[in-house]
Protein backbone atom coordinates (compact mmCIF):
# COMPACT_ATOMS: atom_id res chain seq x y z
CA UNK A 1 0.00 0.00 0.00
CA UNK A 2 1.35 4.04 -0.59
CA UNK A 3 0.83 6.27 2.43
CA UNK A 4 0.57 9.95 0.86
CA UNK A 5 0.54 13.46 2.31
CA UNK A 6 -1.29 16.00 -0.26
CA UNK A 7 -2.62 19.28 -0.32
CA UNK A 8 -6.11 19.34 -1.96
CA UNK A 9 -7.29 23.05 -1.99
CA UNK A 10 -7.09 24.78 1.25
CA UNK A 11 -6.70 20.88 2.86
CA UNK A 12 -3.64 18.88 3.89
CA UNK A 13 -4.92 15.08 4.59
CA UNK A 14 -3.19 11.92 4.29
CA UNK A 15 -4.14 8.71 1.82
CA UNK A 16 -4.03 5.76 1.28
CA UNK A 17 -3.40 4.20 -2.69
CA UNK A 18 -3.27 0.56 -3.93
CA UNK A 19 0.11 -0.12 -5.94
CA UNK A 20 -0.81 0.82 -9.47
CA UNK A 21 -3.83 2.65 -8.63
CA UNK A 22 -4.14 6.76 -8.91
CA UNK A 23 -6.89 7.05 -6.85
CA UNK A 24 -6.04 8.31 -3.28
CA UNK A 25 -8.67 6.79 -0.09
CA UNK A 26 -8.32 9.98 2.28
CA UNK A 27 -7.90 9.42 5.84
CA UNK A 28 -8.45 11.20 9.05
CA UNK A 29 -5.74 10.87 11.37
CA UNK A 30 -1.93 10.24 11.20
CA UNK A 31 -0.06 6.91 9.92
CA UNK A 32 0.83 5.97 13.17
CA UNK A 33 -2.82 6.02 15.27
CA UNK A 34 -4.76 3.55 12.58
CA UNK A 35 -6.22 6.76 10.22
CA UNK A 36 -9.91 5.65 9.74
CA UNK A 37 -10.92 6.08 5.86
CA UNK A 38 -13.20 9.08 5.67
CA UNK A 39 -15.17 7.78 2.30
CA UNK A 40 -13.83 10.33 0.08
CA UNK A 41 -11.24 9.70 -2.93
CA UNK A 42 -9.39 12.04 -5.16
CA UNK A 43 -7.39 11.56 -8.00
CA UNK A 44 -3.73 11.43 -7.46
CA UNK A 45 -3.45 13.91 -10.48
CA UNK A 46 -5.12 16.41 -8.84
CA UNK A 47 -3.82 16.85 -5.39
CA UNK A 48 -0.37 18.34 -4.92
CA UNK A 49 1.91 15.79 -3.06
CA UNK A 50 3.57 16.83 0.50
CA UNK A 51 6.71 15.26 1.75
CA UNK A 52 4.99 11.76 2.78
CA UNK A 53 6.33 12.14 6.92
CA UNK A 54 7.01 15.22 9.09
CA UNK A 55 9.90 13.20 10.89
CA UNK A 56 11.36 14.81 14.31
CA UNK A 57 14.95 13.52 13.09
CA UNK A 58 16.29 12.48 10.01
CA UNK A 59 19.03 9.43 10.85
CA UNK A 60 21.33 9.12 8.34
CA UNK A 61 24.50 6.43 7.47
CA UNK A 62 27.84 7.45 5.82
CA UNK A 63 29.92 5.74 3.67
CA UNK A 64 27.37 2.67 3.76
CA UNK A 65 28.37 0.87 0.15
CA UNK A 66 32.02 0.02 -0.72
CA UNK A 67 31.37 1.58 -4.28
CA UNK A 68 30.80 4.85 -2.49
CA UNK A 69 33.26 5.30 -0.06
CA UNK A 70 35.74 4.86 -2.42
CA UNK A 71 34.57 7.31 -4.51
CA UNK A 72 36.56 9.20 -2.20
CA UNK A 73 39.24 7.36 -1.01
CA UNK A 74 37.92 6.39 1.80
CA UNK A 75 37.11 2.72 4.10
CA UNK A 76 33.70 1.50 5.16
CA UNK A 77 33.33 2.38 8.92
CA UNK A 78 33.16 -0.84 11.62
CA UNK A 79 30.65 0.56 13.07
CA UNK A 80 27.74 2.38 11.21
CA UNK A 81 28.69 6.14 10.48
CA UNK A 82 25.65 8.56 11.85
CA UNK A 83 24.70 11.71 11.34
CA UNK A 84 21.76 13.78 11.69
CA UNK A 85 19.36 15.75 9.66
CA UNK A 86 16.77 18.27 11.34
CA UNK A 87 13.44 18.45 10.83
CA UNK A 88 13.60 21.60 9.07
CA UNK A 89 15.66 19.86 6.55
CA UNK A 90 12.89 18.18 4.91
CA UNK A 91 11.42 19.06 1.62
CA UNK A 92 8.61 17.31 -0.61
CA UNK A 93 8.36 15.77 -3.98
CA UNK A 94 6.84 19.04 -5.68
CA UNK A 95 9.80 20.99 -3.93
CA UNK A 96 12.84 22.89 -5.56
CA UNK A 97 16.37 22.08 -4.77
CA UNK A 98 17.63 25.71 -4.09
CA UNK A 99 20.73 25.84 -4.54
CA UNK A 100 23.02 28.35 -1.32
CA UNK A 101 25.01 31.14 -1.85
CA UNK A 102 27.86 29.68 0.90
CA UNK A 103 28.09 27.01 -1.26
CA UNK A 104 29.76 26.25 -4.74
CA UNK A 105 29.10 22.51 -4.96
CA UNK A 106 25.80 20.79 -4.10
CA UNK A 107 25.75 17.08 -4.77
CA UNK A 108 22.47 14.76 -4.85
CA UNK A 109 22.72 11.13 -2.68
CA UNK A 110 20.15 8.73 -3.71
CA UNK A 111 18.83 6.86 -0.95
CA UNK A 112 16.41 3.98 0.14
CA UNK A 113 14.31 6.43 3.34
CA UNK A 114 13.09 3.96 5.88
CA UNK A 115 9.97 5.34 7.95
CA UNK A 116 9.58 4.44 11.46
CA UNK A 117 6.29 3.71 12.60
CA UNK A 118 6.35 3.17 16.44
CA UNK A 119 8.87 4.62 19.08
CA UNK A 120 11.75 2.36 18.92
CA UNK A 121 14.43 1.97 21.82
CA UNK A 122 16.30 -0.96 22.27
CA UNK A 123 15.23 -2.76 19.71
CA UNK A 124 16.70 -5.87 18.51
CA UNK A 125 17.38 -6.92 14.63
CA UNK A 126 15.29 -9.55 14.71
CA UNK A 127 12.31 -7.39 15.81
CA UNK A 128 13.09 -4.87 13.51
CA UNK A 129 10.46 -4.76 10.91
CA UNK A 130 8.21 -4.28 13.71
CA UNK A 131 9.32 -0.76 14.28
CA UNK A 132 8.88 0.24 10.23
CA UNK A 133 5.65 1.83 8.93
CA UNK A 134 7.47 1.54 5.18
CA UNK A 135 9.83 3.15 2.49
CA UNK A 136 10.61 6.39 0.59
CA UNK A 137 12.95 7.48 -1.32
CA UNK A 138 15.29 10.57 0.16
CA UNK A 139 18.01 12.47 -1.57
CA UNK A 140 20.78 13.40 0.70
CA UNK A 141 21.42 16.55 -0.54
CA UNK A 142 25.06 17.59 0.25
CA UNK A 143 27.03 21.07 0.32
CA UNK A 144 30.13 18.81 -0.87
CA UNK A 145 32.45 21.67 -0.31
CA UNK A 146 31.21 22.29 3.64
CA UNK A 147 31.19 18.80 4.28
CA UNK A 148 35.37 18.62 3.87
CA UNK A 149 35.69 21.75 5.35
CA UNK A 150 34.12 21.36 8.07
CA UNK A 151 34.33 18.94 11.25
CA UNK A 152 30.79 18.38 11.49
CA UNK A 153 28.12 17.69 8.98
CA UNK A 154 25.62 19.90 10.37
CA UNK A 155 25.60 22.95 7.60
CA UNK A 156 27.00 20.62 4.75
CA UNK A 157 24.27 17.82 5.32
CA UNK A 158 21.59 19.55 7.60
CA UNK A 159 20.68 22.95 6.02
CA UNK A 160 17.26 23.52 4.82
CA UNK A 161 16.04 21.44 2.08
CA UNK A 162 18.75 19.07 2.60
CA UNK A 163 16.50 16.11 3.10
CA UNK A 164 13.95 15.53 -0.31
CA UNK A 165 11.43 12.81 1.08
CA UNK A 166 8.67 10.87 -1.46
CA UNK A 167 6.96 10.96 -3.37
CA UNK A 168 4.67 8.59 -0.72
CA UNK A 169 5.80 6.13 1.74
CA UNK A 170 5.19 2.36 0.18
CA UNK A 171 4.60 -0.44 2.95
CA UNK A 172 5.32 -3.99 0.78
CA UNK A 173 8.97 -4.14 -0.53
CA UNK A 174 11.69 -6.34 0.81
CA UNK A 175 14.32 -3.03 1.63
CA UNK A 176 17.40 -6.09 1.79
CA UNK A 177 16.78 -6.03 -1.90
CA UNK A 178 15.69 -2.99 -3.55
CA UNK A 179 17.37 -1.14 -6.57
CA UNK A 180 18.11 2.38 -5.56
CA UNK A 181 18.80 4.40 -8.53
CA UNK A 182 19.57 8.05 -9.19
CA UNK A 183 18.98 9.87 -12.64
CA UNK A 184 20.25 13.29 -13.74
CA UNK A 185 17.87 14.61 -16.42
CA UNK A 186 17.42 11.34 -17.67
CA UNK A 187 20.66 9.88 -17.17
CA UNK A 188 21.18 6.92 -14.72
CA UNK A 189 24.07 8.39 -12.35
CA UNK A 190 23.83 5.93 -9.26
CA UNK A 191 22.71 2.52 -9.41
CA UNK A 192 22.51 -0.45 -6.58
CA UNK A 193 20.95 -3.14 -4.90
CA UNK A 194 20.10 -2.18 -1.01
CA UNK A 195 21.83 -5.51 -0.74
CA UNK A 196 24.96 -4.17 -1.23
CA UNK A 197 24.67 -2.06 1.78
CA UNK A 198 27.76 -2.83 4.52
CA UNK A 199 25.28 -2.34 7.55
CA UNK A 200 21.11 -3.58 6.35
CA UNK A 201 18.16 -1.82 7.98
CA UNK A 202 17.52 -4.41 10.39
CA UNK A 203 20.83 -3.23 11.83
CA UNK A 204 20.77 0.05 11.41
CA UNK A 205 17.98 -0.08 13.79
CA UNK A 206 19.51 -1.76 16.50
CA UNK A 207 22.62 -0.29 16.40
CA UNK A 208 20.95 3.65 16.37
CA UNK A 209 18.24 2.44 19.11
CA UNK A 210 21.18 1.15 21.26
CA UNK A 211 21.51 4.58 22.47
CA UNK A 212 18.34 6.96 20.50
CA UNK A 213 14.70 6.76 20.56
CA UNK A 214 13.29 6.96 17.13
CA UNK A 215 9.78 8.51 16.83
CA UNK A 216 6.72 7.54 15.06
CA UNK A 217 7.59 9.47 11.52
CA UNK A 218 11.71 9.69 12.15
CA UNK A 219 13.63 8.64 8.68
CA UNK A 220 16.11 6.45 8.51
CA UNK A 221 18.55 7.24 5.04
CA UNK A 222 20.05 4.19 4.58
CA UNK A 223 23.32 5.20 2.74
CA UNK A 224 24.17 5.95 -0.72
CA UNK A 225 25.45 4.22 -3.48
CA UNK A 226 28.40 5.19 -5.88
CA UNK A 227 27.53 8.09 -8.40
CA UNK A 228 27.14 10.89 -6.52
CA UNK A 229 28.04 14.49 -8.10
CA UNK A 230 27.08 18.20 -8.91
CA UNK A 231 23.75 19.62 -8.94
CA UNK A 232 23.57 22.71 -11.19
CA UNK A 233 20.49 25.46 -11.97
CA UNK A 234 18.04 23.75 -13.79
CA UNK A 235 18.91 20.13 -13.64
CA UNK A 236 16.27 17.08 -12.43
CA UNK A 237 16.98 14.71 -10.15
CA UNK A 238 15.41 11.48 -9.74
CA UNK A 239 15.72 9.33 -6.88
CA UNK A 240 14.10 5.90 -7.84
CA UNK A 241 13.75 3.01 -5.54
CA UNK A 242 12.41 0.29 -7.06
CA UNK A 243 8.70 -1.24 -5.94
CA UNK A 244 8.55 2.68 -3.86
CA UNK A 245 8.40 5.26 -6.71
CA UNK A 246 10.38 8.28 -8.10
CA UNK A 247 11.06 11.19 -6.05
CA UNK A 248 11.26 14.23 -8.39
CA UNK A 249 12.82 17.76 -7.92
CA UNK A 250 14.01 20.41 -9.75
CA UNK A 251 17.19 22.35 -8.71
CA UNK A 252 16.96 26.44 -8.73
CA UNK A 253 19.84 28.61 -8.48
CA UNK B 1 11.35 36.81 34.78
CA UNK B 2 11.58 33.19 34.72
CA UNK B 3 9.49 30.68 32.52
CA UNK B 4 9.13 26.87 34.00
CA UNK B 5 7.63 24.21 32.54
CA UNK B 6 6.38 21.40 35.35
CA UNK B 7 4.44 18.46 36.51
CA UNK B 8 1.66 19.07 39.30
CA UNK B 9 -0.31 16.10 40.37
CA UNK B 10 -1.47 14.77 36.75
CA UNK B 11 -0.86 18.09 35.46
CA UNK B 12 1.75 19.63 33.09
CA UNK B 13 1.86 23.25 32.70
CA UNK B 14 3.54 25.79 32.21
CA UNK B 15 4.49 29.29 34.34
CA UNK B 16 6.37 32.71 35.35
CA UNK B 17 8.07 33.48 38.41
CA UNK B 18 9.80 36.77 39.20
CA UNK B 19 13.60 36.69 40.18
CA UNK B 20 13.74 36.05 43.56
CA UNK B 21 10.30 34.85 43.99
CA UNK B 22 9.40 30.89 44.56
CA UNK B 23 5.83 31.39 43.58
CA UNK B 24 4.63 30.44 40.21
CA UNK B 25 1.84 31.76 38.08
CA UNK B 26 0.45 29.03 35.94
CA UNK B 27 -0.02 29.92 32.46
CA UNK B 28 -2.12 28.77 29.81
CA UNK B 29 -0.72 27.99 25.94
CA UNK B 30 3.16 27.40 25.47
CA UNK B 31 5.46 30.68 26.11
CA UNK B 32 5.77 31.13 22.00
CA UNK B 33 1.74 32.33 21.67
CA UNK B 34 1.53 35.18 24.41
CA UNK B 35 0.56 32.74 27.20
CA UNK B 36 -2.44 33.90 29.32
CA UNK B 37 -2.31 34.02 33.16
CA UNK B 38 -4.55 31.02 34.47
CA UNK B 39 -5.13 33.44 37.70
CA UNK B 40 -4.08 30.36 39.42
CA UNK B 41 -0.57 30.37 41.89
CA UNK B 42 1.66 26.95 42.83
CA UNK B 43 4.64 27.42 45.21
CA UNK B 44 7.73 25.82 43.27
CA UNK B 45 8.64 23.42 46.04
CA UNK B 46 5.39 22.20 45.20
CA UNK B 47 5.74 21.08 41.50
CA UNK B 48 8.15 18.66 39.92
CA UNK B 49 10.62 20.96 37.58
CA UNK B 50 10.32 19.65 33.64
CA UNK B 51 13.06 20.53 31.33
CA UNK B 52 11.88 24.25 30.41
CA UNK B 53 11.01 23.50 26.25
CA UNK B 54 10.79 20.57 24.41
CA UNK B 55 12.82 21.81 21.40
CA UNK B 56 12.73 20.48 17.75
CA UNK B 57 16.75 20.13 17.71
CA UNK B 58 19.35 22.05 19.55
CA UNK B 59 22.07 23.39 17.21
CA UNK B 60 25.56 23.30 19.35
CA UNK B 61 28.91 24.38 19.23
CA UNK B 62 31.72 22.83 19.42
CA UNK B 63 35.65 24.47 20.37
CA UNK B 64 33.92 28.28 21.29
CA UNK B 65 36.19 28.98 24.19
CA UNK B 66 39.71 29.31 23.48
CA UNK B 67 40.56 27.36 26.55
CA UNK B 68 38.88 24.46 26.29
CA UNK B 69 40.03 23.79 22.90
CA UNK B 70 43.60 24.12 23.92
CA UNK B 71 42.89 20.83 26.74
CA UNK B 72 42.03 18.96 23.43
CA UNK B 73 45.22 20.56 22.13
CA UNK B 74 43.30 21.75 19.44
CA UNK B 75 42.89 25.10 17.98
CA UNK B 76 39.97 27.17 17.72
CA UNK B 77 37.98 26.98 14.39
CA UNK B 78 37.83 29.80 11.61
CA UNK B 79 33.36 29.31 11.85
CA UNK B 80 31.65 28.10 14.57
CA UNK B 81 31.55 23.96 14.53
CA UNK B 82 28.39 23.12 14.16
CA UNK B 83 26.50 20.11 15.47
CA UNK B 84 23.11 18.90 16.37
CA UNK B 85 21.25 16.92 19.14
CA UNK B 86 17.86 15.24 18.49
CA UNK B 87 14.59 15.96 20.93
CA UNK B 88 14.59 13.07 21.93
CA UNK B 89 18.19 13.96 23.71
CA UNK B 90 16.67 16.67 26.17
CA UNK B 91 16.11 15.34 29.87
CA UNK B 92 14.65 17.48 32.41
CA UNK B 93 16.25 19.43 35.83
CA UNK B 94 14.98 16.38 37.78
CA UNK B 95 15.98 13.91 35.60
CA UNK B 96 19.27 11.29 36.59
CA UNK B 97 21.97 11.29 33.61
CA UNK B 98 22.20 7.43 33.37
CA UNK B 99 25.76 6.02 32.21
CA UNK B 100 25.35 3.72 29.25
CA UNK B 101 26.90 0.16 28.54
CA UNK B 102 28.06 1.70 25.26
CA UNK B 103 30.93 4.05 26.88
CA UNK B 104 33.61 3.86 29.07
CA UNK B 105 33.94 7.79 29.55
CA UNK B 106 30.89 10.26 30.09
CA UNK B 107 32.04 13.39 30.59
CA UNK B 108 29.88 16.76 31.53
CA UNK B 109 29.94 20.52 29.64
CA UNK B 110 28.58 23.14 31.01
CA UNK B 111 26.94 25.40 28.80
CA UNK B 112 24.88 28.44 28.10
CA UNK B 113 21.50 27.61 26.46
CA UNK B 114 19.63 30.11 24.23
CA UNK B 115 15.81 29.68 23.58
CA UNK B 116 14.96 30.91 20.62
CA UNK B 117 11.37 32.14 20.86
CA UNK B 118 9.88 32.69 17.12
CA UNK B 119 10.91 31.36 13.54
CA UNK B 120 14.50 32.24 12.40
CA UNK B 121 15.67 32.29 9.33
CA UNK B 122 18.14 34.57 7.70
CA UNK B 123 18.82 36.38 10.78
CA UNK B 124 21.49 39.26 11.15
CA UNK B 125 23.18 39.64 14.23
CA UNK B 126 22.01 43.02 14.78
CA UNK B 127 18.22 41.67 15.10
CA UNK B 128 19.33 38.37 16.64
CA UNK B 129 17.74 39.26 20.02
CA UNK B 130 14.38 39.84 18.85
CA UNK B 131 14.49 36.31 18.25
CA UNK B 132 15.24 35.18 21.55
CA UNK B 133 12.78 33.92 24.36
CA UNK B 134 15.52 33.74 27.32
CA UNK B 135 18.15 31.36 28.59
CA UNK B 136 18.64 28.04 30.48
CA UNK B 137 21.64 26.25 31.77
CA UNK B 138 22.62 23.47 29.31
CA UNK B 139 24.61 20.30 30.03
CA UNK B 140 26.42 19.10 26.56
CA UNK B 141 26.67 15.19 28.14
CA UNK B 142 29.52 13.51 26.32
CA UNK B 143 30.71 10.00 25.41
CA UNK B 144 33.81 11.28 25.02
CA UNK B 145 35.53 7.82 23.99
CA UNK B 146 33.35 7.52 20.95
CA UNK B 147 33.31 11.05 20.47
CA UNK B 148 36.79 10.40 19.54
CA UNK B 149 36.24 6.80 17.66
CA UNK B 150 33.08 8.51 15.53
CA UNK B 151 34.00 10.55 12.54
CA UNK B 152 30.13 12.16 13.41
CA UNK B 153 28.79 12.82 16.98
CA UNK B 154 25.87 12.04 16.39
CA UNK B 155 25.70 8.83 18.80
CA UNK B 156 28.87 10.84 21.26
CA UNK B 157 26.45 13.87 21.98
CA UNK B 158 22.92 12.76 20.51
CA UNK B 159 22.33 9.90 22.90
CA UNK B 160 18.95 9.86 24.87
CA UNK B 161 19.36 12.01 27.91
CA UNK B 162 22.75 14.08 26.32
CA UNK B 163 20.94 17.16 26.76
CA UNK B 164 19.85 18.21 30.47
CA UNK B 165 18.09 21.26 30.41
CA UNK B 166 16.73 23.64 32.99
CA UNK B 167 15.45 24.33 35.73
CA UNK B 168 14.16 27.56 33.56
CA UNK B 169 14.33 29.75 31.25
CA UNK B 170 15.19 33.65 32.21
CA UNK B 171 14.59 36.28 29.84
CA UNK B 172 16.98 38.92 31.52
CA UNK B 173 20.25 38.21 31.76
CA UNK B 174 22.75 39.65 29.38
CA UNK B 175 24.17 36.37 27.39
CA UNK B 176 27.19 38.42 25.91
CA UNK B 177 28.47 38.66 29.39
CA UNK B 178 27.53 35.49 31.70
CA UNK B 179 29.44 33.64 34.01
CA UNK B 180 28.89 29.72 33.00
CA UNK B 181 29.84 27.87 36.36
CA UNK B 182 30.02 23.95 36.20
CA UNK B 183 30.34 21.98 40.12
CA UNK B 184 31.19 18.21 40.24
CA UNK B 185 30.02 17.15 43.71
CA UNK B 186 29.93 20.88 45.22
CA UNK B 187 33.39 21.80 43.64
CA UNK B 188 34.15 24.37 41.17
CA UNK B 189 35.30 22.78 37.71
CA UNK B 190 34.64 24.89 35.02
CA UNK B 191 34.07 28.58 35.08
CA UNK B 192 34.15 31.34 32.29
CA UNK B 193 32.25 34.57 31.24
CA UNK B 194 30.49 34.04 27.88
CA UNK B 195 32.18 37.07 26.86
CA UNK B 196 35.10 34.91 26.54
CA UNK B 197 33.51 33.08 23.68
CA UNK B 198 34.84 32.84 19.95
CA UNK B 199 31.66 33.51 19.21
CA UNK B 200 28.44 35.49 20.13
CA UNK B 201 25.39 34.85 20.67
CA UNK B 202 24.06 37.14 18.07
CA UNK B 203 27.16 36.09 15.68
CA UNK B 204 25.68 32.16 16.19
CA UNK B 205 22.24 32.85 15.79
CA UNK B 206 23.40 35.02 12.23
CA UNK B 207 26.25 32.24 11.19
CA UNK B 208 23.04 29.47 12.15
CA UNK B 209 19.87 31.07 10.32
CA UNK B 210 21.92 31.10 6.87
CA UNK B 211 21.16 27.67 6.05
CA UNK B 212 19.30 26.52 8.91
CA UNK B 213 15.73 27.53 10.29
CA UNK B 214 15.77 27.61 14.03
CA UNK B 215 11.77 27.09 15.39
CA UNK B 216 10.45 28.31 18.34
CA UNK B 217 11.60 26.79 21.03
CA UNK B 218 15.06 25.46 19.45
CA UNK B 219 18.11 25.40 21.61
CA UNK B 220 21.19 26.66 21.06
CA UNK B 221 24.00 25.35 23.08
CA UNK B 222 26.63 27.81 23.33
CA UNK B 223 29.95 25.73 23.50
CA UNK B 224 31.69 25.06 26.74
CA UNK B 225 34.34 26.31 28.99
CA UNK B 226 37.77 24.58 29.90
CA UNK B 227 37.59 21.82 32.67
CA UNK B 228 35.49 19.31 31.29
CA UNK B 229 35.68 15.77 32.94
CA UNK B 230 34.16 12.40 33.57
CA UNK B 231 31.43 11.59 35.44
CA UNK B 232 30.67 8.28 37.66
CA UNK B 233 27.78 6.39 39.14
CA UNK B 234 26.55 8.43 42.52
CA UNK B 235 27.91 12.36 41.26
CA UNK B 236 26.35 15.30 41.31
CA UNK B 237 26.54 17.51 38.37
CA UNK B 238 25.84 21.41 38.53
CA UNK B 239 25.48 23.62 35.91
CA UNK B 240 25.05 27.36 36.53
CA UNK B 241 24.29 30.29 34.93
CA UNK B 242 24.85 33.19 36.73
CA UNK B 243 21.50 35.11 36.70
CA UNK B 244 19.61 32.19 35.51
CA UNK B 245 20.12 29.62 38.15
CA UNK B 246 21.53 25.90 38.52
CA UNK B 247 20.59 22.56 36.63
CA UNK B 248 21.28 19.95 38.78
CA UNK B 249 21.24 16.38 37.76
CA UNK B 250 22.31 13.13 39.37
CA UNK B 251 24.37 10.34 37.60
CA UNK B 252 23.46 6.76 37.89
CA UNK B 253 25.11 3.77 36.37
Amino acid sequence: MRLVRFRHGDRIATGAMDRGSEEIRILRGTFFEDPLPTGETVALIDVHLLAPVLPSKLVCVGRNFVAHAEEWGLAVPEEPLLFLKPSTAVIGPRDPIQLLPISRRIDYEGELGVVIGRLARGVRAEDAFKYILGYTCGNDVTLRDLQKKDDQWARAKGFDGSAPLGPWIETDIDPNDAIVRTRLNGEIRQQASTADMVFGVATLIEYTTAFMTLLPGDVLLAGTPEGVGKLTDGDVVEVEVEGVGVLRNEVRG
